[in-house]
């Protein structure tokens, strides 16, 4: 089955008709380090976003979601180093002069024309560094990975993928690049996504498959995708495959589907394990609930669990702590009878200690990746969740973040 | 007003007719600390309690919540080192067995004996060490203290305080001592609080004014009273003090709850003050609230992120983390309306950044107390919350707990 999905380079600017490219324009106090950048089709898309639902969304959030109403987009233009969020009339202005200079550039209505920021919160955006960074792009169709470099912030490497796979016979593409690393709480950090495609979609689909995908990846790491000022998720498909449309009643819209999955999981998946400070990625999977929102509570209650973090940096096996934040996660169980594994190994049997092997745990909790699974033997239902250990890195990255 | 309570020492023995001990019986890994304690009143107590609402409660609090039910106790035996969680039925009848040795020991109904656990989750307690320990202790009026001290796990000091006042003339006392450090996240670590009166009270207006007094104080601070698999307040009114029962009709009803909203809300924020690496209290004010929830939702969200926390231990006030987990609490709000101080100093005004002097707001976040103060502007209701600084000393102290 794999080699129907086959991976490929670029990122965002691997689909046909796709292009991308960034500058330092000095937002960042490092004048060296890209801030801006612009992703471009060259003819308009249909076009699909998840956001934040804080309760104080940043201005660019607000454009989007204004913009795509009309569920068509052409292009987006990101800055990293500032939010542009809490900066009221000003910063909703800044926003919306950021999408028409980028219109200017790009010779496009503004109204196709997204726009997003991350980085501190409060500061009014520079406008003069950005109309000059936004003449100073030049746009190219191998410049997908320029782009993910360029909306990072605290991240330690990009994030990005894309894969080829056939509809209708054709070879088409689906790319993605994504930042976030701010990870710890999850309503806290800023998770920007992009995703591209030539194949053709209606929109009110790829809407809906677009939150599903989401719901499945993003919003199962420990960054909550809906709770932070700035998440967007923007996925822009410009039909350049030319095949039919994809709707639900498409045969091969399970093939669409099955792709978008595997680019959102990987790249979540990425975030978590580039979490600030974080050495090891966890997986939490669990079973056996008696439905998904429970199997979901379940699995997240873990990822989120500082104590558990802890312990996971520390390779110690302290699997009270998993007791305890299941506990009280609020999924119905039974607390005699769930079991949890940490790895291979059983850690716990019936809601009490396992008789397990000390250092097969401990060697299992010494690797870079590590798997919990809860099996609550109430149901059918499961769900898995990412997240990362917590340790001194992530103290260090932000007791002085805007100094 | 504030001479109407005085501060007298000796905690949960200052009543008249309590009396506590409390031995190392070598639970915990070193020997001499104190990790057993008993607290008892001369006479039967109408007693109040509110528990974990976790879902893999620990038996110590399946006993409790059995023998609340006729609202009566006389002594409750308290041990440390280990939480009696996730231990089955065997660490069911342990629990029962420590109660029957502690009652045996008083020459009182088992019944009327309650019981605690706090340490590490997931082993059988050490019922010979228990029963040599039991034993062992010797009871006195004036060892309210060594009792205060027993039950500490990774908390720095006691906490303890006693108020004296009067009621319908007479010179009566309410004493408290708890226990809880593990602070950054809400739902694990465990709060033990055990408070004393020798005022006559009824039982039902009793666990009503307790209920009411945790939820403004213990469920305010960054331990969840009521997630963590332990988490304990038990109030015991031996009524020796020999005044008419009180209850809402009583007319000094409102002398006794000013009373128990002193010391919760003391001993809340000295658990809040001795987090796990805390170097400072955060205090959150929020006020100009549409209702209570959501003064309370926002205050908590401020407590609650680690983000923040960081930037509190750093003494870096980075107030867009404040407006970030404000956004993200859920609380109703109007983002171009709300202030935020740091201290004295108004850092956001209207939801954008306010003109204020970077130095004094520095000065503040160098403090060893801060105050945060919300004003929401949306109408009359206010809460406080507290918790404290995320620094190296948390992730230290839990990254290799059960070694």
């Amino acid at each position: 089955m794999t080699e129907q999905f086959r991976e490929v380079d670029l990122c965002v600017t691997a689909p046909r008709g796709f292009r991308a490219g960034a500058v330092a324009c000095g937002i960042k106090s490092d004048a060296a380090i890209k801030d801006l950048a612009i992703l471009a089709s060259d003819v308009p898309c249909v076009a699909a976003g998840t956001f934040t639902t804080s309760r104080t969304p940043a201005a660019p959030v607000l454009l989007c979601r204004e913009y795509l109403r009309g569920g068509k987009a052409q292009a987006v233009v990101v800055n990293s180093g500032n939010a542009n969020c809490a900066t009221g009339e000003q910063g909703l202005r800044n926003a919306y002069r950021m999408s028409e200079l980028a219109a200017a550039r790009l010779g496009i209505p503004k109204e196709l024309v997204l726009c997003s920021s991350t980085g501190i919160i409060g500061r009014q955006l520079p406008m003069e560094k950005i109309e000059r960074g936004i003449t100073a792009i030049e746009l190219s169709s191998d410049s997908g990975n320029d782009f993910a470099e360029a909306i990072l912030t605290t991240d330690t490497r990009p994030k990005r993928i894309a894969l080829e796979f056939e509809i209708e016979g054709r070879t088409v593409r689906l790319g993605g690049a994504t930042k976030g690393a701010g990870m710890i709480y999850p309503n806290m950090a800023t998770m920007l996504c992009y995703l591209t495609t030539d194949v053709a979609v209606e929109q009110a689909w790829l809407q809906e498959e677009l939150r599903a995908a989401v719901a499945n990846s993003f919003n199962m790491i420990s960054v909550d995708g809906d709770m932070s000022t700035n998440d967007t998720c923007l996925l822009l498909a410009n039909g350049l495959a030319g095949n039919t449309p994809l709707n639900e009643a498409h045969p091969e819209a399970g093939h669409f589907r099955e792709a978008l999955h595997r680019v959102t999981t990987y790249l979540a998946r990425e975030i978590a394990r580039d979490g600030e400070g974080a050495t090891k990625l966890m997986t939490v999977h669990v079973r056996g609930a008696r439905d998904q929102a429970d199997a979901i509570k379940a699995a997240r209650a873990i990822t989120l669990s500082p104590l558990w973090q802890c312990a996971l940096a520390g390779g110690d096996p302290n699997w009270g702590r998993i007791v305890a934040a299941l506990g009280a996660s609020g999924c119905t169980l039974d607390p005699d009878r769930f079991d949890i594994f940490i790895g291979p190994v059983q850690v716990v049997q019936q809601g009490g200690a396992a008789p397990y092997d000390e250092a097969a745990a401990r060697s299992v909790m010494a690797a870079s990746e590590v798997t919990i699974t809860i099996d609550l033997h109430l149901g059918e239902a499961e769900a898995t969740a990412w997240g990362c250990d917590l340790t001194h890195g992530y103290i260090d990255e932000n007791t002085l973040y805007t100094r």
